[in-house]
């Protein structure tokens, strides 16, 4: 898909057009709004994921933004490049962003108690970053490694070989290896479609 | 300053709320907005980031989206932590989502001549990323090095030493040492200033 040419009242726009498509928020609702267990948040994550690709809004890459103690979501989000026009609105960025919206804190370690970013892949440079200048406390994956990239064709970006070290030096716990299987099969589904929309600049750079 | 409690309204919030303060593109328009030379885009840069602190809207840093061979500002952004809520809002963040709403691409590299990205120091890890995924193919930065983290006391991130290289092999040329004195002049003033916001997750992470 090549990028669409801009709109006449885009020229001067003063603000940025970021919504959240309804069905994320009715997919959270649907599972309750609570899931104390974290296979059960990374299961929500597979599933918007499933579903995002489907519906059009950008690649195969979900986020949610949870109280791990308790299971509450404070939000989700999908990668939105396509939907925005924006390419830094992959999936961490946009839950991220209403999870701070919605808690009105921009920084997410003054909520009280740990915040979770659940993720269905390691996040890519840029949102590696994100997560870094959050708040969160703890980031959950499915899993990391060069699948995502062989199956998807997205390009995650320079990672340093200490990521997870950098992180705990900030005070981040990264776990991983959750619902990992199913993460792949999301993957896998969306490279074996016949239209697969690889959005990147110069046709090797985006990501989750 | 301590992040500032939810207002009820925001706690279903579906859209994010980024508008670009009215004066960044009257300081844009003032120029006649086409800076053919290098120099006269990163003075603005810097007249930018001074005065953004000063409006209270941020940290000290400004980030335009040109065309280096006609010098055409296709926009200007400022770091808008503080004024969006959102850690995300960094000052690449800005003008590359404002760059992309404007021109109706979200990737630049369709504009069909060559995007520049010009930031008053390298960027941090997170903007490092955001610049691979924009589609800019040349980066004009004022200076790279600890300087700014000891300046502004701002945590640029882990990066790879050969961040410069990476950013190469994706078709992104770097210049940087641009006006590199007035930048550091900017970040004096800020890091002297008696009321400095660090709006750092937990102390010591955020950045340009």
């Amino acid at each position: 898909m090549n990028p669409t040419p801009a709109s006449p009242t885009s020229r001067a726009a003063t603000a940025l057009d970021v919504a959240l498509p309804a069905w994320v928020d009715e997919e959270v609702r649907a599972t309750g709004g609570v899931l104390p267990d974290v296979e059960e948040r990374m299961h929500l994550v597979h599933r918007l994921a499933a579903r995002n690709h489907q519906e059009g809004h950008g690649g195969p890459f979900a986020a949610v933004v949870a109280n791990p103690g308790t299971g509450e979501i404070y939000a989700a989000g999908v990668n939105l490049v396509l939907a925005t026009g924006l390419s830094t609105m992959h999936a961490e960025v946009v839950a991220l962003s209403f999870a701070q919206t919605r808690l009105g804190l921009w920084d997410l370690s003054a909520v009280g108690s740990p915040v979770e970013l659940v993720v269905n892949w390691r996040p890519c440079v840029m949102c590696y970053g994100a997560t870094m200048w959050s708040g969160v406390q703890l980031l959950t994956i499915a899993g990391e490694g060069d699948e995502i990239e062989q199956l998807t064709g997205f390009d995650e970006g320079p990672m340093r070989d200490d990521w997870a070290q950098q992180f705990a030096d900030r005070g981040i716990t990264v776990r991983s290896g959750i619902l990992r299987d199913e993460a792949l099969e999301v993957f896998a589904d969306y490279g074996n479609r016949d239209d697969v929309i690889v959005y990147n600049a110069r046709g090797g750079a985006a990501s989750s």
